[in-house]
């Protein structure tokens, strides 16, 4: 290890131990991919405790022990690229996307201020400023920030709603400011929550509007509720909501928010990324009207974790209402034009850079073809594989694949690449007291996910919602997704469950 | 680029891209480390623009495109690594660290539950475990977790200290919360006011606390203070301030907090690692006393960016103060023990795997010899190269190097590896008006900045700090600095200066 760079003449050795890591990604890739291989080594924390030196010992290891210990960190890891992992909102593993990730390592820096980050800083510009006009904003002008993760740009959302409205907050506190109320559907992401709980304005602020059978939040009880008191600031839409992948109305939620002055957001951390695609761009029609939003390319558009954009329409208020001016960082006498100087926009004093592995990935994949047709691609999936026009429970369900009539029923009809679905066991399919089968299905989910990981053969997400026993969630992100991985895992679900 | 993963057959083609990729990357590592390179080959903003094509396209790229990308987007990013790069709190690339973060990036998963990263939540789990024992906690009991940088760590820490005060605030918000008071010293980072803004605290009600000449926060200042009146509820120590490296008296503040019942924090992002040094870390005595401690293990112990820790010494408190139950996420009836799902404790909801590059650090380096040297060898450099014990404006300077007497200025003591200096040119040396030496003095730090990055031989950062005027701020923590580097340092700076 003393060896290494930056020992004198250690570029040798250097070169060799970073190709043998490399090796032993390279194989980890190929074998990411292979569908004979199991998505999942899994084994319970305690038992996968034991099951290495993963404690910090006081002597230091060799350069051998450390090669080891990243085939060892390899081999129990989740292959999020494998072409039947089904568990999260973003699966598969892009290519160009981690080649410009290792480029991010072994570039090292920082993005506050151009002068330690000069082509990042320039590459972020020109991106969301892209964003930006395919959002619809005149010129692509306006503001944003790429932040860590959706939570936390629908944070800096409801932070900026907050000073618009009333800019004394910052220096003086919610002391200063009535009774707030923001509004979001009961099918929105808990980081709305989190977020008021965080900046102050509480959990209770939080009004849930009524969402309908397909997800989306319902107008006429958003001004409502809009009525009811308290001072209205912030209505956070969605677009793709996390579970059903729910499009809320945007044109009709502007028309209130406009009619009462409040700010609208729009969280499309999950389907913000149709904005990319031709044929379902319709999807997010009105988004153009909102003052914020949030765009995650780490989940649809495939792009390594963590890649999150907050676009702002206003320019200059993200500067107005984080700047602290740092003297030390932001020095306002450099020589060159302190516009680039983002940090102090953000709450982070350093931040990552997670915009490299989106510009690369665009360059390589936006244009008549691939980036689009990826979209395109998931959502075919989606469509043609489990797809039903209308809430069946517990009718036949009509597809061409293995699987027994009535096993399964597909409850919401998709709108995104989310497909929500119990899976019908023989024992309880047809039980007549509905009670009785509910407090069953609720029980088979958890189950076959817990067989199904100990198998690691696939995985994919469930969870029950609103008065929805738990139900099987697939969503289709991974370019390596065919209609088999797809009739594959519907048939694993079967052979796990059936004597359920 | 269609025919690399996950199309058929793809492997070949994609090992060939990946490598070329690696190629490249490894030859950018070699020249970084070779001090016949430049820092940096600078260009203003519009200059670099126009440089290469930065902008989007509609077209895609080609591999050969990406290829050239690469190379040009390295081509005029900062050599972080060079052994003459003083920049920042965080400079150098370590080698296994590198290894890590590729390893990282190829896992492509986040860390908010057990199920999609079960090692790198073990390993997270352990790693917070010895950190909090190195605090001096007993048998490392307590809390923590790794966020997006000092800044979010602070603010968790502010969050929490509110939380435990009054706990409705999470639902009611500010207006159930009395007017609060938080107290840090004047010189301590700013992330605290930002913190504050954002909670809904307001700027207002952070107290600046008096510093004394050396930079450490004025205990008996901070307890006038606290009996000012509003209720105080948060006191941020600083252990390593951002700009002089000054550790605040932990022991007398944690008497004083004791005192008046309010949450100590340590916000240890920079002098935390001192933890790490047998030598150095009685700075830190008192440590153990504090409530939350913040220590990035991406600054002084060299991990890649971004690897911030915040560590709390009552468990349960980070859960109860930010969980909402998401339960698509974390679903209560998995099969495995839910205490390793640790997302709901974070604002974030996806989060970056930060921990697997300190942990294989960590194995590598620490132990009786590497780490703890490493840490050693920084602060050797520091107090041997421009030291000073006393002020000294505007006398002689004891030093053996090139420069003339006069000529350099150390004004506080180091106590980390910061040392904040002054360049007097000729020109105003022996300025006899100290008003007009004042005024000269504040310009001359900015030119030498400004030419230093036209010639991209050395990078230093500077800044001005209360009624001291423009100096130079140089800080060690990069493990290829060298005596004769620092020296470089010195000599470039009159060089380029000599004339002002």
């Amino acid at each position: 290890l003393a060896d290494l760079l930056p020992a004198m003449d250690g570029d040798t050795k250097t070169m060799t131990f970073l190709q043998e890591v490399v090796d032993i990604l390279l194989a980890y890739i190929v074998e990411s991919f292979d569908r004979e291989t199991k998505v999942v080594d899994f084994h319970y924390p305690n038992e996968l405790l034991q099951m290495n030196n993963w404690e910090l010992q006081d002597e230091p290891a060799t350069l051998d022990d450390i090669l080891i210990s990243c085939r060892a960190t390899l081999k129990y890891a989740i292959k999020t690229a494998h072409p039947r992992y089904f568990n999260q909102l973003s699966t598969g593993l892009d290519m160009v996307g981690l080649a410009a990730d290792w480029l991010t390592s072994t570039a090292n820096t920082n993005m506050f201020t151009y002068e330690v980050a000069p082509v990042f800083v320039l590459l972020e510009y020109v991106t969301l400023k892209k964003m930006r006009e395919i959002i619809g904003w005149s010129d692509g002008r306006g503001d944003g920030i790429f932040s860590p993760g959706g939570a936390i740009s629908n944070m800096y959302a409801m932070l900026l709603a907050r000073f618009k409205m009333f800019p004394e907050v910052k220096e003086k506190g919610m002391s200063s400011v009535p009774r707030l109320a923001a509004f979001t559907s009961e099918h929105s992401h808990f980081s709305i929550k989190k977020g008021a709980a965080a900046l102050g304005i509480g959990t209770e602020s939080v009004i849930c509007i009524k969402a309908d059978e397909s997800g989306k939040l319902i107008p006429a009880d958003l001004e409502r509720r809009i009525l009811e008191g308290f001072v209205p600031f912030f209505v956070s839409a969605t677009a793709g909501t996390t579970v059903y992948g729910a499009f809320d109305p945007l044109i009709a939620i502007s028309d209130i928010c406009k009619k009462y002055n409040v700010w609208m957001h729009v969280d499309g951390a999950w389907g913000g990324s149709l904005l990319m695609s031709r044929r379902h761009r319709w999807k997010l029609d009105g988004v153009e009207r909102a003052n914020s939003v949030t765009w995650n390319p780490h989940k649809m558009m495939s792009v390594p974790l963590q890649c999150s954009a907050l676009l702002v329409r206003e320019e200059g208020l993200m500067q107005n209402c984080n700047q602290m001016h740092a003297c030390y960082l932001f020095q306002q006498d450099k020589h060159y034009d302190l516009s680039y100087d983002t940090g102090d926009k953000a709450l982070q004093c350093g931040r990552h850079v997670d915009i490299f592995k989106l510009w690369l990935m665009w360059r390589a994949k936006v244009g008549k073809s691939s980036l689009f047709e990826a979209i395109q691609h998931h959502c075919n999936l989606k469509s043609s594989s489990l797809y039903l026009p209308q809430p069946c429970f517990p009718q036949n369900i009509p597809r061409s694949g293995a699987f027994s009539p009535c096993s399964f029923c597909v409850f919401t009809q998709p709108q995104h690449t989310n497909v929500c679905f119990w899976y019908l066991p023989p024992g309880i399919r047809y039980m007549e007291d509905k009670e009785e089968r509910k407090k069953h299905l609720h029980k088979v989910a958890p189950v076959i996910k817990a067989r199904m990981m100990e198998y690691g053969t696939t995985m994919v997400s469930y969870q029950p919602q609103g008065d929805k026993v738990n139900f099987f969630r697939m969503v289709i992100s991974n370019p390596a997704a065919t209609f088999e991985d797809i009739d594959f895992l519907i048939e694993e679900i079967e052979r796990l469950g059936q004597d359920l």
